[in-house]
């Protein structure tokens, strides 16, 4: 595939800005003070079922025919993406089959089936997930669409910086939380293409820190479980893809790392000062601001706060 | 003082809008759903300083002489008056002089600070406290404005209602929390004036029904604290006045009652579903729009949030 140009980016942005919401921009004095920059937070937590991933769900299904539509769509997420691909087919009158590990929680169940996705439970393997996959693809001739290393769905999740550079056009940075690596690679390219002199910076915590690793190496490194221990940011556990890596190599200026307390403490100030919920990896972009004031230092930096699906008595057994 | 008029409030609008936020409103499908009611969100979480307090204290303060405001104002609050007085002092040039009790928390202090209100402290009981506000007024001079039994105040906080009624002419009720009074004083009004066919209803925790009680007996009535059982919502632990309690009888249409457990259940859903931060006390009206179907279905309802100034790790111990 090629790579996307200028028009064409305008084109999905015009495709998906009618099934979105065009979300808020907050602003906090006390963070500006705090950070020694002036922060514009683009607050996806208010995006249609509460998050950035709607963008590129609605993108991807948008651009399939009717013959595929008929089909359905099928994914693998116990996400947000789940419940987004679920929502974006429901409202182009497809089916959604979602593959999820027998293991994910019932609240997220039962949150796409609310949007009308079918789910399909699997053991909690990869190699289980995808023989899955699979299967279903043949039985139903449904279109596989990945949660973040797929060009349709990264291409819609420009579309949240898209916006925030109509809104502050003088925006020197943007950064974002990188997780599966969808949302930085979208972002990336929506800096590239429409902002004046801006770069884009990724931010992952430092037990997660596969992309930051992966950025140095060049080529794609995975997350190594030690003890068990996984970051608060559970969004931001999956690694990087074939497709997504290449845009994130030629337009990702750096990656920062932050520790566990830093994002919880950033997560706090979230909460606090701007009055809004976020989960966790949207907190990973605010700490990462907080944690390297010498690259933050009196720049106007767009902060993209990926979503707000919690379960509130998780975050709290936190803090 | 002669009651206010419908000219009187719209020069209070006038005179305040300018020195506030116009909050958003939001809405939820689910919600609605949930209520068998369309519900519209009035947002002071995101007012200056947090709280709709702000509207009411910039009234009062706006209102004063040169002369009054060079000798400062004055008032008794741990709670958000605190702090919106200081600030709404601090943009008219004025001296806030803010008597605390002794075991007021650091963070309350230091939040009044930042706004450049004095810190009085005293002991914490009503005697001491009014002593060493009738100290204060005679040795600056300052003028002492109540935190909600004051009509300046009342009128000020009226102020979130007409915008809402502005955006939603047609709300058949609004429905906010009574602690002290004064919000729900100056919604009655609001409503009473700016509304077509709309109603007053306030919300109240059942284990500190002091209003509720004081609407059926027709006199203020107080809190009786049962084995040190204080309701989550702290903004409402306090009890009417004399400058109040005629409006709210006159205008409010009933008081609502709600168990603890449904004020949690409430500020659960405000934060997972909304995706916003508020204070217990807001959440009490969305219990009481919860718990009583049979007042709400289908009518249009408008729902004062009245404030988001929290301490996360308080609101956890109670999850």
């Amino acid at each position: 595939m090629a790579e996307i140009t200028e028009s064409g980016l305008v084109e999905v942005f015009d495709r998906v800005q009618a099934l979105v919401h065009k979300t808020p921009v907050l602003t906090s004095r006390l963070l500006d003070e705090m950070a020694g920059s002036t922060l514009f937070f683009k607050c996806e937590n208010f995006q249609r079922m509460g998050a950035f991933k709607m963008r590129g769900a609605t993108n991807a299904v948008q651009r399939l025919s009717k013959e595929q539509l008929k089909k359905g769509v099928l994914t693998h997420s116990s996400g947000n993406f789940a419940q987004a691909l679920s929502l974006a087919a429901k409202q182009a009158g497809a089916k959604a089959y979602i593959v999820m590990p027998d293991s994910a929680p019932m609240v997220k169940r039962s949150a796409v089936r609310s949007y009308g996705g079918e789910i399909i439970l699997c053991e909690s393997t990869i190699e289980a997930r995808e023989r899955k996959c699979r299967q279903i693809e043949i039985e139903t001739g449904a279109t596989f669409i990945h949660p973040s290393d797929n060009l349709d769905v990264i291409y819609g999740n420009a579309t949240a910086t898209i916006e925030l550079l109509q809104e502050q056009p003088d925006l020197e940075i943007v950064i974002t939380p990188v997780g599966g690596g969808g949302l930085i690679a979208g972002t990336a390219l929506a800096v590239h293409f429409f902002g004046k002199s801006c770069i884009t910076i990724g931010a992952e915590p430092a037990i997660a820190d596969d992309a930051y690793r992966s950025f140095i190496s060049g080529k794609i490194e995975t997350n190594v479980n030690v003890n068990g221990n996984q970051t608060v940011a559970d969004g931001l556990r999956t690694n990087l893809g074939k497709h997504n890596f290449p845009i994130i190599r030629k337009y990702v200026n750096q990656i920062i790392r932050v520790e566990e307390a830093e994002i919880l403490s950033a997560l706090r100030l979230i909460y606090e000062r701007l009055k809004i919920v976020v989960e966790p990896s949207s907190a990973v972009a605010l700490a990462a601001v907080l944690n390297s004031p010498q690259v933050f230092k009196g720049k106007k930096t767009g902060v993209i706060l990926s979503g707000g699906n919690i379960d509130l008595r998780e975050i709290l057994k936190r803090f």
